[in-house]
């Protein structure tokens, strides 16, 4: 073992930082599941206190200097992969002055706030008032990343959630989507107009969807002596890699939107549950990124909970908790969980639509922030987009088209590619675990899934963040991300 | 307002220390209710990282020069009470080296943990090997604490949980009681020789056990928009005041013990819910003292809770609940609430020979602190004391015997006194009250608790911390603590 002074006393700096953000984590769990009222002040207070002293800890001048030092030590290669993720975590904490920082969060929470009344009431007029503020400060903020990073402002957003990725990168390959992704939905749809779909009949005992719930949690691994399910007001998978907690919210009329969105943040919570616990504390050892974590979640709602193979297992279950419905029958349960439909809003978008959603605020987000677009230009571009991609008119109603979601308003840009470069790495995955099994999919039918969770887990979960992104996909799969996967997958789903 | 630059400085700190504190109960509490066993490494590591930090915090040499120059400056009253508080915690943190507070709680884990396994085995020599060294560090602790107050060892220890309070007080006190105790306990029990109490036949399911607990504290003034009812293996009162958390746990075969506990709980909850607003964040603003939370706990389950005129009202809660049957009886639930019966264990003991428990242990731990006495010598005295105080023989019986307790193995000395002064505390609360509302037991008999929760307010939960427990019971009730009240009190409820 080389002496390397420097960089264990990081390895101990970044562990107290973990534990840190474990109390954050926690803090932050229990406010969205179990929090009554009256507490929140108190609450808010003390997280913004313990935000405060994280900021305090990795922008403390010998942390930087003790970086530098590190990087003149002989260190394995891992050591090295640990430093690199301890210098994002420091320049992402480091590359903005206080006082940016301090006003972008002012105007954030002043332009959410605001936009929780003005989005049921229309007023895209009164949200742009505050929005201004939120891209000037965005766009500063970009600069001085993308100064530092030596990368455009855009991309140096992206390098937060997606480090490795860029959005050239990523306009070639959503381009490449839109080339293909129009015609597509209009061929399904033409195909799904001549199917019957049954809809469950309600109401769905909470209860009882909760127990479904656990059960198929049960079946995809997740792991009850490290981790809960609960209830939130919006569904997330929060907690620590050593006590995941996911959440969801129930609804009596249906029970299908609960049912795979716990599918779906199972994902999210077996990625954590499996990260590798020698790595544990240590930056090596988070989960790699918010497009890898989706992909998890991804893997897990579209890739495994939409399979035909899986929903017969589960058709049995759900006629446990609620007795015998035609609804229930596989194929038609298989029918209702890819059904596709253009609609105004992302977050109830099926699986095909979906990648349009995303696509048309990548495109929007990357103009506003590069300043080649003002945000006064949004309604106009969001219109022709909606129109273009999903034949849907949203002139003049703001409140189900640009106003729809929350990450905008406190200028969190750069999020949404993750999204649709999940579920793309998520086909990716599943391509190569066929090409490498090709017994995968009779294995799926027979109830037995551990094909997926072991590749999974080889490839993805304990390798955490020891690669880049682009190098953990390439090391994964053979190759670099490749859209042509999403299309076959796609394909195949809806047309074969 | 004067111009106090030093003490704003110290309002800024402890207020810093209020939100890390919140953490540390919402963590806390957390860990006890909900945290699956997995996650338990992690969250020991960050508690402990989290205790550091406000260890820390209290001991920066920064903040023991603020508060000295604090006190040359000019302020009110309630700023120097807040001062005077500041202080103690302030001591509290400094008076003992670092070396010492490592050493006592690694033995006092170590001695703790070898007791979960020794306890059952019935093991006191195996105890005393770990013992013996919590016993040492505990008299160096008090040793230490004790010059620096200018008090005995013991007193030093008191003065932790019960500040104002001493033991030649207690001593005074205890030693009256013990003179009417025994025979107080004979004649009752004598009494209730020939009363038939008809016991509830079960099971009692949980959820219906949970929702007559919800009731009873919605009665009793809970506020559920600012706290939670929850289960854990030990039921404590926890959160903050902005959000207080109670727990419980069921018994299937005996809903009585869980309705009461909840009652107790209760008591603790509104004294924090009803802690003076503006005075949040300070440590004048916090509960005043284990003695005096015990009395709040102790006025809600023996004061309120075994009163027959609340017993009555709560006998409908229980009928809706689990049907009719006998037990449900009101003058039956007295019967059985009051019922006497000298045993082994302090925390199943009845309300009368509880004091016993209590003075045995108290008498016991000084004489150990004060060096009168050797470990060794424990068992000896526990039974000499079981046979004189309550007639129960001990002798070898160790497990129900000297080592039933948790409190001594990780050296908790001094707190054992609280729970019997707070119950002395309670009975002097309700004297008063009833001097100054002649009509309060004819309130309570109908169904309102005001006249008691205004009263509790107005003398204790506004109070906080503004003043020192004999003051405040001397403002409250017109007296010194008093014998004379909880001898009283028993005597009209026992023999009346």
């Amino acid at each position: 073992m080389p002496h390397t002074p420097a960089f264990q006393e990081l390895t101990g700096r970044f562990q107290r930082l973990y534990r840190f953000e474990h109390l954050q984590a926690i803090a932050g769990w229990d406010q969205a599941t179990m929090m009554p009222a009256k507490g929140n002040d108190a609450r808010a207070a003390a997280l913004a206190e313990l935000s405060l002293l994280i900021h305090g800890q990795l922008t403390d001048p010998a942390l930087g200097e003790t970086i530098h030092r590190a990087e003149d030590e002989a260190l394995d290669d891992e050591q090295r992969a640990d430093l690199r993720e301890m210098r994002r975590q420091w320049e992402a904490a480091n590359l903005l002055p206080e006082a940016l920082v301090e006003a972008k969060s002012l105007a954030g929470a002043r332009c959410e706030h605001a936009w929780r009344s003005q989005r049921p009431a229309n007023d895209w007029a009164g949200f742009l008032e505050n929005f201004r503020e939120v891209v000037r400060l965005s766009r500063e903020e970009a600069k001085l990343r993308a100064d530092a990073l030596g990368v455009s402002p855009y991309d140096a957003l992206i390098y937060q959630y997606e480090p490795g990725m860029n959005s050239a990168e990523i306009e070639r390959i959503f381009g490449e989507v839109k080339t293909w992704l129009p015609g597509l939905i209009a061929q399904v749809r033409a195909k799904q107009a001549n199917e019957a779909v049954i809809a469950p009949v309600g109401p769905f005992a909470i209860d009882k969807q909760r127990a479904l719930g656990l059960e198929v949690m049960a079946r995809l691994g997740f792991d009850f002596d490290g981790g809960r399910l609960d209830v939130s007001a919006h569904p997330f998978s929060g907690g620590t890699p050593e006590d995941s907690r996911i959440t969801t919210r129930y609804n009596e009329a249906d029970f299908t939107q609960s049912l795979m969105g716990i599918v779906h943040e199972t994902g999210h919570a077996r990625y954590e549950q499996n990260l590798p616990r020698h790595w544990l504390g240590q930056p090596i050892g988070l989960a790699r990124s918010m497009g890898v974590h989706e992909s998890q979640s991804l893997s897990f709602e579209m890739q495994l909970g939409r399979h035909p193979g899986f929903l017969a297992q589960v058709a049995p279950l759900i006629r446990a908790q609620f007795g015998e419905q035609p609804a229930f029958e596989p194929d038609n349960l298989a029918r209702l969980y890819t059904r596709v439909e253009p609609g105004y809003i992302r977050v109830d978008a099926d699986e095909l639509t979906y990648p349009a959603h995303v696509i048309l605020r990548f495109e929007i987000e990357r103009a506003l922030i590069d300043g080649e677009i003002e945000a006064e230009d949004i309604p106009a571009l969001w219109d022709e987009k909606m129109q273009a991609y999903l034949g849907v008119d949203t002139r003049g109603n703001y409140r189900d088209g640009c106003l729809q979601d929350i990450h905008w308003t406190d200028g969190s840009f750069g999020y949404f590619p993750s999204y649709t470069l999940g579920a793309m790495y998520a086909a990716q995955y599943f391509a190569t675990l066929r090409r490498q099994q090709p017994d995968v999919d009779a294995r799926i039918a027979a109830g037995d899934y551990a094909p997926v969770f072991d590749w999974l887990n080889a490839n993805i979960w304990s390798q955490a963040s020891r690669w880049e992104t682009p190098e953990l996909i390439r090391r994964a799969t053979g190759e670099a991300l490749n859209p042509v996967h999403f299309r076959a997958h796609l394909e195949a789903r809806y047309l074969g």
